[in-house]
């Protein structure tokens, strides 16, 4: 389910660095409606428990019906943050997801809106700063389904690659 | 890439119950192997950051070409948990992830081999207990990828929905 909206890969020179990522503003990141299809391929590809995968088995589970995988959940989240947000920082790679919580069930046809607020970017050493973010996704009603927080690293400006980008 | 070896669903009451979980006991849980295609199409579909979809690009990442998206790692880690023992417990839903650890770079052709644990089983509460799994990939180097601790919910023997099922 490739996205239309693709991002173009930029040079990382073209990508804001650690000192120039905004800390503490909280950014909305748009919205994804996860559909049967969606909820169905996930699971069958990797979270092939009943609820997330038969229909009929899934009325007699606690959920009475169909789930998304709580990973799918999580990949939603992942999208919406790298196309509205982390494709313009020059992140190097993501460190650690803490508290990753599923707060309520995503079913068929839920529309999922992000936001994300980077809480910390520590001092850069060698060209390189950790960073922290809190993320959460909420459902058509406004009620949360998934709380998070991020721990990554990203290049700062006296990073050799940069320089050499 | 639906895999071969797909569940059958079974009804709850074919599944073991809290009370009948091994707790302590290191379970193997068999390996799978990310070829560039898949992880080209997960990063795609749920994670297009350049060191993720651009193999051109990915050259000018820290890591010198193409890596799996960590969400596709825990996503490989899932499948097989799922496939190889969770299929056989009786989980109403995950609760939460904590410290989802990214220790290394997965590349295309990477084989990952995983393995967990239940650490604990809390007394059940209504038909119900909440139980905590520890669990990691290795590459084929040896080398861990992936650490993680999964907070769980898993029926009791004394579930309503056990005896209807």
């Amino acid at each position: 389910m490739t996205a239309p909206d693709q991002p173009q890969s930029a040079v990382p020179a073209d990508r804001l660095p650690a000192e120039q990522i905004p800390v503490g503003a909280e950014v909305q990141l748009g919205s994804h409606t996860v559909t049967q299809e969606e909820v169905l391929a996930f699971g069958q590809d990797w979270d092939p428990q009943y609820f997330h995968v038969d229909e009929d088995a899934a009325r007699d589970s606690d959920f009475g019906g169909l789930i998304a995988s709580g990973i799918h959940t999580l990949a939603v989240y992942q999208r919406l943050s790298v196309t509205r947000v982390l494709t313009g920082y020059d992140i190097v790679a993501g460190r650690q997801l803490r508290a990753v919580r599923f707060l309520r069930p995503v079913r068929p046809g839920d529309t999922l809106t992000g936001t994300m607020r980077v809480e910390r970017i520590d001092p850069p050493v060698n060209g390189r700063a950790m960073g922290v973010s809190s993320g959460q996704l909420v459902n058509q009603h406004g009620k949360q389904v998934l709380t998070l927080d991020v721990d990554f690293v990203i290049r700062s400006e006296t990073s050799p690659a940069r320089r050499s980008g």
